[in-house]
């Protein structure tokens, strides 16, 4: 049984402002708040209804979770067809940029990006190619905000996420910058084995923005064989992925 | 100005059940409409706000336009936040699968993809790497979903979509089937050039289904660098798409 304020509560957290004053964020889903307890977030509460108890492998079974019923689950989640859980879990503080990571690897940079979907996208996709962190200009969508949690499907437990200002962050960096444009080299051609450097990816509709693109040093570019006048970020960042490994591999 | 009458027929093919029954879809936005303008689509009509009226090209001023207003727009569009115009397109009849195409390329199947924006996304991409046709399950979503049509970004205009009894389709086909699946091949390793056959994307949640999962000939999997359990469909489409146009560019 939830109070109303408890519901209140929980629902506030759909909202930037209010994960931002509590420092929590909700996630919903068996699978995903399990990649949660497996990380180094703290759960704060579990709510899961009385189906779905006898469910709950034994690292579930181990946290406190309160019973609430469907009509309860319905008002406190964020998604069209709640499912079996929700998860209140603690923002982690942010830390600082890890720089073994970007000195032995591709980082992925995400200027502006909009659409909720479509960032939780390139967590997932960046989780399946190995990479650990992403770069975001202050710009980009909330990575806590629910929609991005769910498209993660719990990839966001192992990814960090670092909001920056981004012309600093690249003033001062010594590596490669290469940038996804509509002209550049084709990304069939470019050995990114022993490389080490950055990737910008832009903004759904304008791309990546002008102050940005000053400090690009490797226009890459996805080989167009059609007609369709750009790919959908998300879709250019798993090509993008997918070639940075496949060449790193060889 | 729309009469309740306009507004209540265009708001009806919103849902599938009136598209079919009226034979016609609605496109949003100055640019897609004008995608298929240039295509063997007909219009049936098109709905402009007088502010964008000055900004239509001249391909588009040859069309009659009825002008409207925002709130008229508001109440008409399929989208959170309208766009600059709406029109209705008719539905064109079912044609056969274009058999050249397929003894010329790998073909994309889709198996029961639900998602709408998955669906328009992997139209999109398909678009920008030269595919002319999809195969989908009947149980596909409906391409003329709005939706679907707002996530191809125009692309739908220039891709033709065939719903079919997949088993039939596949059953008569004598190319190889390549199988998109957590464990088969390495796609980087596969050598599409001069190939031709048949690529099957699964469903979300449940991948290829077991009774087309007999069919596959070729199973193939995009290699696993991290630990997410699986990529989202419309990127593992893109990635695949990207694979078969390297290797046959080769």
């Amino acid at each position: 049984m939830l109070s109303k304020s408890q519901i209140s509560f929980i629902k506030s957290l759909h909202q930037k402002k209010f994960r931002k004053e509590h420092n929590l964020f909700i996630a919903e889903g068996i699978k995903s708040i399990t990649e949660f307890i497996l990380s180094d977030y703290r759960i704060e509460n579990i709510f899961c209804t009385a189906h779905t108890i006898p469910k709950l492998d034994k690292l579930l079974q181990k946290i406190k979770v309160q019973e609430i019923t469907d009509t309860e689950l319905k008002k406190i989640s964020a998604l069209v067809a709640p499912q079996d859980a929700l998860a209140t879990i603690h923002i982690p503080q942010e830390t600082e940029i890890a720089v073994e990571s970007v000195q032995n690897l591709i980082t992925l940079v995400l200027d502006d990006i909009q659409d909720p979907g479509n960032l939780g996208t390139i967590i997932r996709t960046a989780d399946w190619f190995g990479f650990k962190q992403i770069i975001c200009s202050a710009g980009t969508v909330d990575a806590y905000n629910p929609k991005v949690v769910q498209a993660t499907m719990g990839s966001l437990a192992r990814i960090r996420l670092h909001y920056v200002y981004l012309p600093d962050f690249l003033q001062s960096n010594n590596y490669p910058v290469f940038g996804a444009l509509l002209e550049g080299n084709s990304v069939y051609d470019i050995d990114f084995s022993d490389k080490e450097g950055i990737l910008i990816l832009g903004n759904e509709g304008r791309g990546i923005s002008p102050e940005l693109k000053e400090y690009i040093t490797d226009p890459i570019t996805i080989p167009q064989f059609g007609k369709a006048e750009s790919l959908n970020v998300a879709v250019s960042a798993g090509i993008l992925c997918s070639e940075i490994k496949r060449n790193s591999a060889k």
